[in-house]
């Protein structure tokens, strides 16, 4: 179908930026994510979707950890990856991110994010998992194929070495579950999920560890671009969330129950 | 965003073409609808949808009703209206329509086409409702205002004279409900509900009568353009749904249930 | 069915103990519920339920809100209705109900609550919606008639009089929606709603009011019975929610994509 | 909890009866079922329930396939295995089976049987699946530890021997997924969902087939006892499913739009 040109989709790609900079983690970070994690994750955005995206980052050390009212406000899809640090993220911060989701910013959460402030306050529960981070496989099988996050990804996805999640992920049941991960060990887990919290769209991915070069994968670079152009607010749906509403007058003139009607009784 | 240009999303509008030819209704849906239900509706998507498609309509009383698999195997989206002569319809031609909806071809299901064979199908339940034509209006709110469905469509949707459609609806729980209408005499209906079937998208939308210009109102012609956007099949969905796979090998190598485990046990 | 006899399930009704107390609206409580309106609720409790339960009642205005660990440990299913107070319950006793509600404990939030702290906190949304008091009936239909909440309900119940709650109604979609209202001036509302959270199970009622004798209403004293049985924790899901799990060792050994794959390339 | 003693829920295993009959597999079946894969399910349902159920089994090669309007009148819940036979079963048969789940009779669906004529009817979908008979070990895990089909089940439960069943499942997004199972070779499967039909629930579940003796493994007989008791109809929903309704008379009296709307215009 053809669609009128407009501007492109505004994404800030967040990340805590500890493995990076760490004593512990820095050379080997080096070696596999030069431009950090954030910069592999928006690098591989830029390569797939190209003049329909403006991508830039945003890191925890920087003023605001990089999430001012400007950025946030002239931001359409956010991903977020945190691991180590999610108790430094300042409350305000998450508020704001939060206010904006349900305003319709997109969110995109990111593996060890499962824990970030951000997102278990949107789910409302623990987001607790199990896990091992020694030497599995995971592969990644499509459940939703129609679903426009699963175009063209290959049923499953081959990742050769990743940390393991499993079930139980203590989330509300999704509203879309799109991926099944399966691994070495045996384990399970709900590893592509989407909820819609006000207007905004979320999509949960666990793939994707400091220690692995899984963003570097070409498969999980689709999913990303796939779930950044999913995540997009929709026009129609553009503007402040609703608060709450104080009805001034009815639709129905005079409406009232019939002469036959009493309070708790039901005509058969 | 930007999006390349591609070729228009293929729209065949279908109708029952009863009422419109019916000695009893001939001359008053002449005034109503001159061009029947079916051209008004295809009418509306080329308004609002311009270039974006290309809008056939077909009907009942022509050879497969219309419905060759030349026909079939060109729509990308199929709308449906139907309410008299559902059990003329051949099984043959239900079962291919079912087919393409599982291949990925949208379905809209307008109305009294509840009880059509088609949605009777897809569904697996009875589809049944509680009605009454005398002299209501109807009230169409929307619950998923972040919906690509709900997109510039008012809150509600006021349609002055319309047929009373209320609850209980015999459909499985929609996969997301996004509209609910109420009456002047106090009835509620899921007005706008949609499901999943294989690679399909499915849209029931019940406002739009045969004895009302329902589908000459603004608001209404828009929720049908905003229902033919969004059961779009998606690329990566295209060609034929699976059938059953018989896997010749496995992705693990010599993975046996370690030495601990017994069948039936689990350590604590 | 059979079933051994057990010990009862333990309700405890929490009020916000407000309007029963405050000046202005002091002696018209007194007329309309004279035991305050947890207590109404606590009567249809125990009168529909009988032995079935063992049902207390928590204010706010108690020591800890009346929801000590004691409390809180001893209780199977926690009601809650506020109002204008919300702001003035202990983030630390909200910490505590959420937990024990991700621990198993059944919550029904009642009408006003809505906003609630213990509501938001566990919908990760707004929970806005739109509202008029002044001087409509409502109608609760069922649109999940083998629910057991829905079980001896008439279709609709009538509430001669009730505030107006209309949509949209800014929470999570539901997983299961049991009830829609309509109001006499045309609005409608989601007006009963189940979500699970943790293994806590969270019934929404919106009918119910301070201004209005709805909580003496039979059809409403059956659903809030209904839906106390409903939230009751499940045997099998007792105990504290799951932490995140280190997996010490896989079930599978040895197991290695076998030779023939290649990360992120799939055979087909 | 204590609930006053009723009669006990009527369960009807039904069983394909081939494999137990056939030249090729009887001997083996023999030795591994005894009684016949129904005979197995209905002992295992009789261990685990006892008085609170009384269980009978029916079989494809009897009058009706065993399935009179009698015998279908006085179940409760009906189990369903089949594998190679489903192109003999009646279809008035399924359709008397459909109508009666619709009406509110529980259906478990079991392994094979997801290809069988009532399962895809009420499913409205292809159904297929992929699978490998060879050598694999099956572990189920709970992805819903609160809902009563997981009662009292490991995480995961550890089948030694099994065949594969993996994804795509081409079925309609279940209502509530409880379990999902990974296989040696890497494959996934969601094996345990739940559907609401009409009044009536639906429950699939994957493992068990007739080449591994897992009906005798005391976790999946605590599954199908636990799926028994939750697919029990609801006292409030009995009776027949409704059919169209035309309603007589309204509850508002008098109704109509107030003056100052117009059709199609909302005052914003």
């Amino acid at each position: 179908m053809t669609t009128s040109t407009t501007s492109p989709l505004r994404v800030t790609v967040w990340g805590e930026n500890h493995h990076e900079t760490s004593e512990g983690d820095r050379s080997a970070m080096a070696e596999r994510y030069p431009e950090g994690m954030h910069g592999a994750i928006a690098a591989g955005l830029r390569e797939l979707l190209g003049d329909e995206v403006a991508v830039r980052t945003a890191t925890r050390d920087q003023p605001d950890h990089g999430l001012t009212d400007e950025v946030l406000d002239s931001t359409d899809v956010l991903t977020w990856w945190g691991h180590l640090r999610h108790d430094d993220i300042h409350d305000e911060i998450v508020e704001k991110v939060s206010q904006r989701v349900l305003d319709g910013m997109g969110l995109l959460v990111l593996h060890s994010a499962h824990f970030s402030k951000i997102f278990k306050k949107l789910m409302g529960t623990s987001c607790a998992l199990a896990w091992r981070s020694t030497d599995d496989a995971e592969l990644v099988w499509t459940v939703s194929p129609g679903h426009p996050i699963a175009e063209g990804i290959p049923h499953p996805i081959v990742i050769g070495a990743q940390e393991m999640y499993g079930e139980f992920f203590d989330v509300p049941a999704p509203d879309e579950l799109i991926f099944i991960s399966s691994f070495t060990g045996g384990e399970v887990f709900r590893s592509g999920c989407t909820w819609q919290r006000g207007k905004g769209r979320i999509f949960y991915f666990s793939p994707g560890d400091q220690d692995f070069p899984v963003y570097h994968h070409p498969d999980i670079k689709r999913v990303l671009a796939n779930g950044v152009r999913w995540a997009a607010p929709r026009p129609g749906a553009a503007g402040a969330a609703q608060g709450v509403v104080s009805m001034p007058r009815p639709y129905f003139d005079g409406a009232r129950l019939t002469g036959g009607w009493t309070e708790g009784q039901v005509d058969a």
